[in-house]
């Protein structure tokens, strides 16, 4: 009796011990995702450079951030620039048409390619769209690599490829980027994804994007679904990033395989959702891709408010916008 | 020919006709959409009373607005108020418990009662919790129909109840408010919903609303999937409302009936996707189950974001907080 009593206590002290770790595990992982989402936004938290950054403003309107050391180059041409004043840069209204504008500011910006400054070095002739919001019309198209110097927002479309198997288990294809990837090399990444170029539809560029990275024909990508929006605004030595990427989950069939495209990708992973899941509170995952993975797994239920206490901040964490 | 040439340029007409009536409608469709997530976010836009609220700080921490002419109303209670100061109304720290924090606030409330207030004319014995963020702890409990004049942010359960026929088309169970209800009496909802009670869990909420309201047995209940949140902030002259809803989606079977249960709804409608749509642009929705549906539509796939240029402004307005 008293041994099976022992008995009893140890097991029950060995059961709540592995109860113990799982609930510390998910705290971490709770603690790890709220800290994703503030360093994703971290433009709007205190301290950021947001009260020393001058509006943006072309034809009257606010179209990005400024940071004071981009002002400051900007000084240099007056004849594009007018000096900061009132808390804006603004563009010279004498630029008062979609070419003359884009095509001021390109010569800038292409002078400006000759210093040190290290976004630039990222240049991709990618002309991206400058409008207030995504409902306006463009006042002007930028290169996609200078366009955090202006906290100009970027638009973008993200791909969920996931299977579900007979049992309705949930996997999600990953890709893992490329080593010589200019930004974020070799961390893993949502299956497709890529920023929408100026003039460009969001359906087009998600079947281009499927078909060029993951090598997925037209007729398939053509039945992904949209589903959400993730947005964000973060700062960093490059500038500020106000973001937001349309999210598409494109559901394959289970012997479907993705395949190197153009090389932007090293590989490709089927991992099973509670896999993925785990993989978010680490460091290998591009932090805005992790974001619209966890948009994935509020949609899908893989998260349960009843034991997430911080499932409503992620909701919103995930759709910030200025 | 000739005849055939007008014949054509008629046909061609009328076709632009349509069309341009279409786009005209979607046009209206999506700025009354808009309209409709400013106005619960009202509390956020320039002019609301925000700037003349005073915070509303328990132990030290803010958990709501308090509009001046309440402020006004508590100066009379400096046992349980501290005098407005530095821009915060506070409850005084002598009040160092829940039960103590509870008791003394709803005394107060009990005495309120008893003057035109017209919030309180609402009171329904029911008790929410008050806290500074969901995942903290409660600090004190408020009667549901008090929490306005604090601004203390309130939670609740909403289910959109929907079918999926063999072709693939999705239908939705929309409510008719009862006529006699005390906020929003004749007006559509979602199929079940209801707040969170101070130590119910979220699940527990919704099996509870869903037999009361839908008498939908609980086993089929607990097969909803949680998918998201909606929330947002708006004030009108009974006080300010930030509030947090916790959708869940449950695919019912083509052939089942929720049928009325405790007289809160006097009819079910079961409605193509596409009609309820249309009914969100209307002045016949319950403005935050119009929202959950809007979220609904968002994740299933029924806006196209190519189609719909404030695609991201719905789902921003979808998730604000304070």
């Amino acid at each position: 009796m008293k041994v099976d009593f022992q008995v009893d206590l140890v097991h029950s002290a060995k059961t709540n011990m592995n109860a113990c770790a799982v609930l510390l595990k998910m705290a971490a992982w709770s603690e790890k995702i709220l800290q994703l989402l503030r360093r994703m936004n971290n433009f709007y938290l205190p301290g950021s450079s947001r009260s020393s950054c001058f509006r943006f403003e072309v034809d009257g309107s606010q179209v990005g951030w400024v940071p004071p050391h981009v002002a400051s180059l900007l000084k240099r041409h007056p004849q594009v620039f007018s000096p900061p004043q009132g808390g804006a840069v603004r563009l010279c209204p004498s630029l008062d048409s979609y070419e003359s504008r884009s095509e001021a500011v390109d010569a800038v910006l292409q002078s400006l390619r000759q210093e040190d400054i290290s976004c630039l070095r990222g240049w991709r002739d990618e002309r991206y769209s400058v409008m207030p919001r995504f409902s306006d019309a463009p006042l002007m198209w930028m290169e996609r690599a200078a366009t955090s110097l202006f906290g100009v927002k970027r638009y973008g479309v993200h791909i969920n490829g996931y299977t579900v198997g007979d049992g309705g288990e949930v996997s999600m294809w990953l890709a893992r980027r490329s080593r010589t990837k200019q930004t974020y090399p070799g961390l893993l990444d949502n299956m497709a994804a890529g920023g929408l170029a100026a003039g460009v539809g969001i359906r087009n560029t998600l079947i281009k994007e499927c078909e060029e990275e993951a090598r997925i024909p037209a007729d398939i990508a053509a039945t992904a679904r949209p589903v959400s929006t993730v947005s964000y605004t973060y700062e960093d030595e490059e500038g500020v990033f106000p973001e937001s990427q349309f999210v598409f989950d494109l559901q394959l069939p289970v012997g479907f395989r993705p395949s190197i495209g153009d090389g932007e990708v090293q590989d490709f992973y089927l991992l099973p959702i509670e896999e993925v899941k785990d993989l978010l509170a680490g460091d290998d995952f591009k932090p805005n891709s992790a974001m619209v993975v966890l948009d994935f797994l509020i949609r899908h239920s893989i998260i349960e408010p009843d034991a997430e206490p911080f499932y409503q901040d992620f909701l919103t964490g995930l759709h910030q916008t200025l």
